[in-house]
């Protein structure tokens, strides 16, 4: 990416999700992406933890000057038996907070996220997204590939 | 599901995979999905043993009366902080040998996955397929919702 590209975004922190993030606006920038009610403090340290422990999936948030997130995004590392037995990455919930749109910070954010996967040897990185969307994520040197199916309980 | 179903696939085991599945024809399976070369054993143990130890992934094989391995699936749990902190479910890498097709077995494997995905407290499972097998999937109850985007490293 170019100089230009960074100096843009220089004054945001991108760092794994913390457990007094719940303090920061976490939930007011995921609701911007789907329902995502408040977590009671416990729970949410909970999962934090869990997250850590379990060393197979890896959140992001976007802090700006101010220390409030402004964005998010996690990766999972999916253990597979094709392909020679190499991990598959897959990114999600990724959401900027509105008011941060335009900015470069979902590039970063997919940029480190995509990086973590390389890191743990992935073989691909694969996310599902709403048409809209399917322009930004090919900036971002995805394409299309298949459908994503769901089941609700 | 109708007792008839049962009848129809009562000679089929379904279980979680085991770490000699590797001579049971497994790779031969997977490999009617994508590139799935047969890893050392010494490596598909170690795969096997992780998944176990990290307990958000399981792989079932089905298995016919002579005990070959005829289709395989398998269901990750992702944690998530969206959604009152509930997990999401997601099936992958299911196939069934092109001998079987026909006897059910892949609607006994995602049946299967989908429980476990319950016994998780997933709110949705999600899966990635290609158009063509989509009326598959809607028979098992699951609906289009996006699209799947991939980055090959």
């Amino acid at each position: 990416m170019s100089e230009s590209f960074f100096a843009m975004s220089n004054d945001i922190t991108i760092r794994p999700i913390e457990i007094d993030d719940d303090d920061k606006g976490l939930f007011d920038v995921l609701s911007q992406l789907t329902s995502a009610p408040r977590l009671p403090h416990e729970h949410f340290q909970r999962l934090v933890e869990q997250q850590r422990r379990e060393n197979v999936r890896q959140t992001l948030v976007a802090l700006d000057e101010q220390g409030q997130i402004i964005g998010t995004g996690s990766a999972m590392i999916e253990l597979k038996f094709i392909r020679q037995g190499l991990p598959c990455g897959h990114i999600e919930d990724i959401v900027v907070d509105e008011k941060a749109r335009g900015t470069h910070v979902g590039q970063r954010l997919i940029s480190q996220l995509v990086d973590f996967c390389k890191s743990r040897q992935c073989y691909k990185v694969i996310l599902d997204c709403f048409e809209t969307n399917i322009p930004f994520y090919e900036k971002c040197g995805f394409a299309t590939q298949a459908t994503q199916m769901s089941l609700y309980f």
